[in-house]
């Protein structure tokens, strides 16, 4: 089966760092809770579980924001805790909580157990991304995802979210042992978990670094960083006859974006707080860059939102050959008008365009 | 009167970038729930305000750790929001939910409203401060302090801590008039509060900006720099013919370094996902340089803590002059075992004494 042709192809050729007509974007969590389609789907399908391991659901949610806004992207829905959950760590979305585990691995018993889950727990995923590209049908390309081996190691320790990090921490400090076992088996599956989704279809990866940003300068780099560069050396680079590309994301990681960029990775995602002309100075367009608007812009209003799109366009700076992918610094907030996201793919479409005829 | 002669003045010579023994050290919230003689003590006030509000119970916490640990400086038990709460706007500390406002400034109205406090409402502050002094003997100085006009402004719109920072992001997007107002108000309340504070005895005053570092690049130097900038014009830099270092600390505010160290300050307080020697290079030794533990690193155990000690010291580098007062990056955590401030006093200071004979 040939897959069809791809229409739009700007975000995949913005990312090698090809000419492109416009500034290309996609949004962090661009299927959610603001829009009501999706919250309609998620009361049919009983549970952000149930939503995430049907593939029909996941296909359909992932589709919504692609009909009402004109993204150059779309992304899987599912969610970074699956591979935990498929190491029977016992995942549930506790209503107004978010994620808990019934297991959550803090022990050196708990870590001696663990072991890279097999990838058949989570065909479920692998499906919704076949399905996904069907759907498609070329629109648009579809991204795969997972987090990295940090980031899923903090929600594997502390059992849930948490503000201060301190359990995973006092691991990290106290039986680094421990901790980096934990993060190698997280490497291991985190890199079968992409390729699985690659093969199954999706056309580009990202690995969601979300919590790297709490960890110490050079403990970011031991117990973060590292491992995502195990991952990224594991990856398949090339599929279907195309270049996968892998985009990195830290939230919080701006300070350590030559490091970041130096893994091998195509791109890499930036919060808000990064100013994109200093980054991109730093990294030499070695990589392209991702990002990088506030998402509480987007309850600015109209002007507002256009003029912080421009902003963000501005500080990226004239562009020759691609480089640049718009998305915001973090995912969107459930509260998010969904009349400002028509704004703002508006604005960047078309403001971008300016800047890539220079 | 004549104040008493100054035994340990290590830590106002350290930030004066003059040559010291050793690496003075203090801890932020040093007085705290991990001391049980404060818990103590809060518990016969009845409330975290009643505690605040009392000179005598806020000299008996602000001594407690000196007791305890070879500390360099003492700092001020009080909080950063005594400032709306003498505005009027009703502060409450709710058991398990932090601080509260009754009466936020969200609308116009609110803010129309708003004027600077008499300063005789925080004559309980300037009291504590004069006892403190007194109580302290000289043994090692007092630190006053201040949030900075935007993180004080975050509490005041939000109404209370939060995670996305969504009011007060709104209205600096869609009536950065209104915010602008609150900042100026605040930057005005917070100098003069600040000067009495010194007035009244403070050695040395930290301005904390803990939320800055929410705010996107551009923003940040808009909403949070300007306003902090704005306090430092009009601080006394001398009194009781001595200077009166001034410590800025933005959490997260690391990428902006050369822009916090330039509004005239003594000192940037960092925190822990800094590079104290990049920092260093990049401020080329115009201000001194506080932190950057992370405060987790304490339960890391004694062979930990005392490494990770040295880590910073070490990052920090040779000391000439002075130049660098440890702290943690952060506030330390309630659930801290008093004994690790024992080891890392210790260490911090046997370990520092090498570099500085250097």
């Amino acid at each position: 089966m040939t897959a069809p042709i791809l229409k739009n192809d700007i975000f995949l050729r913005s990312l090698m760092r090809e000419p492109v007509p416009y500034t290309p974007l996609w949004l962090m969590r661009q299927a959610g809770r603001y829009l009501p389609e999706y919250n309609e789907t998620r009361a049919r399908a009983g549970s952000f579980l149930a939503l995430a391991q049907n593939r029909e659901y996941a296909c359909e949610v992932t589709l919504q924001p692609l009909l009402r806004f004109k993204l150059d992207a779309a992304i899987l829905f599912s969610d970074i805790l699956t591979i935990p959950h498929a190491m029977g760590l016992g995942l549930d979305f506790l209503t107004g909580e978010g994620p808990k585990f019934a297991h959550p691995v803090r022990h050196e018993d708990d870590v001696k157990k663990l072991v890279v889950p097999d990838m058949a727990k989570l065909q479920y995923v692998f499906d919704a991304v076949s399905l996904i590209r069907k759907e498609l049908d070329g629109k648009v390309p579809l991204i795969g995802f997972a987090g990295s081996p940090w980031t899923v190691g903090c929600y594997m320790v502390e059992g849930q979210g948490s503000s201060d990090y301190r359990l995973i921490k006092t691991m990290l400090y106290s039986r680094p042992d421990l901790l980096h076992r934990i993060l190698e088996i997280n490497a291991q599956a985190t890199t079968e978990y992409l390729n699985a989704q690659i093969q199954a279809g999706a056309q580009a990866v990202m690995i969601f670094d979300s919590w790297g940003g709490v960890l110490a300068d050079g403990l970011f780099h031991e117990f973060s960083l590292a491992y995502t560069h195990k991952v990224m050396r594991g990856l398949i680079r090339e599929h279907e006859g195309r270049k996968v590309p892998a985009i990195v994301f830290t939230k919080g990681g701006a300070q350590w974006i030559e490091q970041i960029a130096s893994i091998g990775c195509d791109a890499v995602g930036l919060d808000w707080t990064a100013n994109l002309a200093h980054v991109r100075q730093r990294t030499a367009d070695s990589v392209a860059l991702q990002g990088n608007l506030d998402p509480m812009a987007l309850f600015g209003g109209e002007a507002a939102i256009r003029a912080e799109a421009r902003r963000v366009i501005d500080d990226f700076g004239p562009v020759k050959n691609g480089g640049h992918v718009f998305n915001l610094g973090h995912g969107i907030s459930r509260f998010t008008p969904p009349e400002a996201v028509s704004v703002l793919v508006d604005e960047v479409h078309t403001y971008s365009r300016a800047m890539h005829q220079n």
